[in-house]
């Protein structure tokens, strides 16, 4: 039974669970959902993720993955009802180019305008959106990033949005809005209506209070 | 003719294109050399890399591509003469678990220990040293990462051992030893033993001396 050779180690407000959840989803994978405790984490966890200890950890027949991209890519190999890159080599690089890009020089700018102070805070926030406006330039003519429909650099970087409005609201400084990036923007907001997609959002109010509660002890 | 449709934008000192050019070797492909003058980037890797403005740039029927390991991808997807990653889905994402940790976290602590003084130099040596150290127990068992040949882990983090060693030399501290690390201390210098792979590295006198004079900049 699938539900039984499937199994995701996550954290609900974890936006890279998310990304494997989303895509298990597309891929209409039935799995054991495992719920972590991030503060105790489980012996499970560290024996199935002991370089970094970090969820998201899949697990598929016993054998146990980490990082949530190379998480993706192997569900893209293993599951094919809905690919989510691309078959043309050249197009399945610009997917993968501008995942990493969202990863590497967008997610932590923002980040660090959630957890820095002062210039070290505005710095981050003038960065994460320069950023995000270069993230843009890869939507240009298309309603998502995989085209007409969701794939990779969606599923990937699609919860940016969210968290970067919330940081925005938190902070008191805007790091998304429609007139700067306004293909980056409607696109945020159709992604996040897509009823899957919807679905395992985690609940606004709950991740708001959360991230309050977090931004509290910087 | 492949010379024509293949072109690579390198710096003959960087450890990204020596990537790419390892990796075109392996799969036979001829290509087009153009050496970059990194204080004067020429308009055709601006134009090419818009994003980065950086090398290694790989452009094949005109399409550019860049950011190495994605680079590598697309070469192991175009060109089939010898795989750089496995056939077996879980291998394959083994392999890229472990190409994204050298270059998350081996690469930047060892560039840190080489541009940072005192505490912060000695606290990413520490770092450098016990990340080098976990990247050894992806390689428990066999010779190269990729088995008995070279794959797309060694590919990738193939260089790092001579430019550890190189940093060690010019600070002072030892990245990486044959007591502590001995698989991988191992490997580093019989990958660097592979004819094709030390036909393409960077003469060891320049490469050092380059590394001096950047050294005093900092």
């Amino acid at each position: 039974m699938a539900e039984e050779s499937v199994k995701l180690l996550g954290y609900w407000g974890s936006p890279f669970a998310l990304r494997v959840k989303w895509a298990l989803k597309l891929e209409g994978i039935q799995y054991h959902y495992v719920e972590e405790d991030l503060p105790n984490k489980s012996p499970m966890l560290l024996q199935y993720n002991p370089v970094y200890k970090k969820i998201p950890v899949l697990v598929h027949d016993d054998k146990p993955l980490a990082e949530s991209l190379v998480i993706l890519e192997y569900i893209d190999e293993v599951w094919k009802q809905n690919p989510l890159l691309p078959i043309d080599p050249y197009e399945r690089a610009k997917a993968r180019f501008w995942a990493k890009f969202a990863d590497d020089k967008c997610v932590p700018p923002v980040m660090a305008a959630f957890s820095k102070k002062g210039e070290e805070q505005e710095r981050a926030a003038r960065e994460a959106r320069e950023n995000l406006k270069t993230l843009e330039s890869g939507l240009e003519g298309k309603r998502f990033f995989g085209g007409e429909t969701i794939g990779f650099v969606d599923i990937a970087a699609g919860w940016i949005g969210c968290w970067a409005r919330m940081t925005g609201e938190i902070i008191g400084i805007n790091l998304i809005d429609a007139e700067t990036m306004p293909l980056l923007d409607a696109w945020f907001q159709d992604f996040l209506e897509v009823p899957f997609i919807k679905e395992f959002m985690p609940p606004q109010d709950k991740l708001l209070e959360h991230c309050k509660e977090s931004h509290k002890k910087f």
